[in-house]
């Protein structure tokens, strides 16, 4: 909800400062393909990212809606790794909205279980055809 | 899912008798536009615009699909305030489906926590290219 | 989840030995209709139904992505049923999404509450214009 703001500062602070936070495609993942569409290994890299985006500010105006479903712990093995799928839509500026993405997430937080403070998000779509114009973080 | 079922009496059961319903857009909430596509005081003018609905009843048949995300406390000053995100599909009576709207609910509870009864529910419409034959409530 | 994967063993363990499962359609229910378009009395037939999709395989490879509500409790006689509305997008080889189907869920769970053995689940499709060819169970 707060990337559907666009309040990116506080979306930042829910991630803790060692947090990693990488996008990567099923195809990728099934591949083991380590190389994804992004990666950031702490929480710096990631201002630096959404630094980049706000300066940039060159894009036509948007926002996203997010839908996710109930988290569900897929690994009580790997820091309690919690899964919980999306829905992305995008709505223009002029109102015509389209599904944008869909995948799952892969979380693992400080405490163990759901809560304010990421200590990873791996974001894994669904499609590879995606948008290589990732403006805003998924 | 029971606006989705065309249960509009249960529905309006939700709502307190004091409760106020509107529909309004993200641009009209960020402008600080009071002015919103609907607003209803009290559950009674609620049930004027649903029975209205219900007797104009000219509309092609068709029902909703409600997709709604966990409720997220974002004000805890604010009567404690919840939000949801939603998605809502139409199906028209052939079959055809199509994303009718997307946004958030702003909620407060005559509980304080997600409950039956609503003090009030705020619609926020993600866009302003809304179909404006709102014929069911959202 | 498990069904997004494609992990369909897996899926048919979340059913108790008794469990029904069927598949019918909006239209269908409220005409009391009792002919849906999938129907299986135990986990056997399920059983029999994924593995026949598993030999036969020649469909386009594609993926689901399954986005589901939070469970509902609409009726507590009729052995504590819950009702939890869905979106599945499909997601071809090529990367095309497309929204394919849409409705919810009836659950019974031999534990009462929502939990990991499903005593039945009825789905209730939103559309009777469903793509026949229902490849991957919903």
């Amino acid at each position: 909800m707060l990337l559907d703001d666009g309040r990116f500062d506080e979306w930042i602070h829910l991630f803790d400062e060692n947090a990693r936070y990488s996008i990567t495609t099923r195809e990728n993942l099934a591949q083991k393909n380590p190389i994804g569409i992004l990666s950031c290994d702490d929480a710096r890299m990631l201002r630096d990212r959404v630094a980049a985006l706000r300066d940039a500010n060159i894009y036509e105006p948007h926002h996203y809606n997010h839908l996710n479903s109930i988290p569900v712990l897929v690994d009580e093995a790997l820091d309690q790794q919690w899964r919980t799928n999306f829905l992305v839509h995008r709505i223009m500026e002029r109102g015509e909205t389209m599904l944008f993405a869909s995948g799952y997430y892969l979380d693992t937080f400080t405490s163990g279980t759901p809560s304010l403070q990421f200590l990873s998000r791996k974001v894994v779509l669904d499609s590879s055809a995606i948008d290589t114009l990732l403006v805003i973080p998924l």
